[in-house]
């Protein structure tokens, strides 16, 4: 079907982020539904990894795709929870309906939907919606935006800080450092930043882009965990690339500052690991 | 003025509980000017320490002494930036005008403003207030209420959780174990629990108290980061002790459970530091 593949080929950013949009309004009620409720938890990890997945997960990801096949049914989709689903086009949703599973397991309002999209495998639109506290963070343009509870939306810039000594460094656990030359890595980076938060998931990537977090470092990460913050962080001026500094849309290692200057330096730890 | 003196004992907690809530009405929109705004950040820490001090933080303890003094003029207040200001009543107001100075200063909304009253070195009357999420937290009557933005309020009561094999943990940082038995007793417990969440600070004992977390350990508490806490925590179900399992108004080091059978469980590990 060459004629339909070229047709949604060019889809524009504006809509697909319409389209991100009208995903987080379905996505936030069926999730909202089961926050700070008793919750029916399955270990889906191996081993003696704990990997917590909640029915809403499943119900938020089933009605995604659902509305996915109807505005875009030749896109691919990566989801968290039902893996990937090709499409006859270069375009692909990369959906994690609650990163930061453990936040809201213990009704933590810093878990969020994400919605990203990746043309020819980079990222181009993404979205992170937070639908308890009603917060809603997309790129839009090469631009990023944040929209509060009362409906009062900013563009995001990322705050300057050229120095690791004057950087707010957070990262979700040190449980994700789990090689040797990682906890290094994490060791350092930590031990030289002016200050460490623990616990964020995808709203601390939102942080970045907002100038209020300086350097997150994290490993471990799925496609669908980081293609969503990746325009977001591009757009608000940041930088987030592999430990390497190769292209962040794979997941893995991954490092994210609001200030290009601090993102060379750190590459200079982490490209070490 | 010994009838003065008799006259404030008999405060009762309704209206210890109204003077509360009035001052948290107060202090929100004093620090939400300051939440996610570029910060003038000192260094108050001794060594190598890193301990934020906002403006933020000392405008609204300001504010709350003020406004504390003209209701209850003989009551004494203890508060992180202010220190201690003896009163001629028994009775003493603890505050901690943003705990969780390292959430709010990475924008993160799991800070909050804790409100507490002990009568006789005992917590009697707590509340914590989250102004961003608008939420507020607290103790009445031997009960703990939860308000969400909307204006519902709920009364909380904590969750059944026998075992550490099925408890959701959470503690603010694993820097905040410092001496090597404290680290053991982290480890232990850590390695013992379901699942592990850092990052919380006075939120999470609220959500302990609403029965989305099962346990808490912490160490290096003040006494206004844990007396605004107790009565919410007992209120809903749960139990709140030093590690040794005596009172826990000093603050130090805390073990929080949903379950008091779990609770008597920790102790024989926490004991042992």
């Amino acid at each position: 079907m060459p004629a339909r593949k070229s047709e949604h080929e060019r889809v524009s950013q504006r809509e697909l982020l319409a389209s991100a949009h009208l995903l987080a309004d379905t996505s936030g009620p069926a999730i909202l539904k089961y926050f700070r409720k008793k919750l029916v938890v399955e270990d889906k990890g191996s081993g003696g990894r704990f990997d917590p997945v909640t029915v809403a997960d499943k119900a938020a990801e089933r009605a995604i795709r659902r509305q996915l096949r109807r505005l875009h049914p030749d896109h691919a989709i990566l989801g968290e929870e039902e893996g990937f689903t090709a499409g006859s086009s270069p375009i692909t949703w990369d959906i994690d309906p609650i990163d930061g599973t453990r936040a809201f397991m213990t009704g933590m309002p810093l878990w969020g939907t994400l919605i990203g999209v990746t043309f020819e495998g980079r990222a181009i639109v993404g979205m992170m919606d937070q639908p308890y506290t009603a917060e809603r963070i997309w790129s839009a343009d090469k631009a990023a935006y944040w929209r509060n509870a009362g409906g009062k939306t900013q563009r995001l810039r990322s705050t300057p800080c050229r120095s690791l000594a004057d950087a707010r460094f957070t990262t979700t656990s040190p449980d994700l450092f789990v090689e040797a030359s990682e906890k290094e890595v994490f060791a350092r980076v930590r031990h030289a930043a002016r200050m460490t938060r623990f616990g964020g998931d995808c709203y601390a990537y939102c942080l970045l882009a907002a100038g209020h977090v300086d350097v997150i470092i994290e490993a471990g990460l799925k496609p669908y965990d980081i293609v969503a913050l990746v325009p977001i962080i591009e757009g608000a001026g940041g930088v987030v690339t592999s430990w390497t500094g190769s292209r962040p849309e794979d997941g893995g290692r991954i490092l994210a500052t609001g200030d290009p200057r601090l993102h060379e330096k750190l590459l200079k730890i982490t490209s070490q690991a």
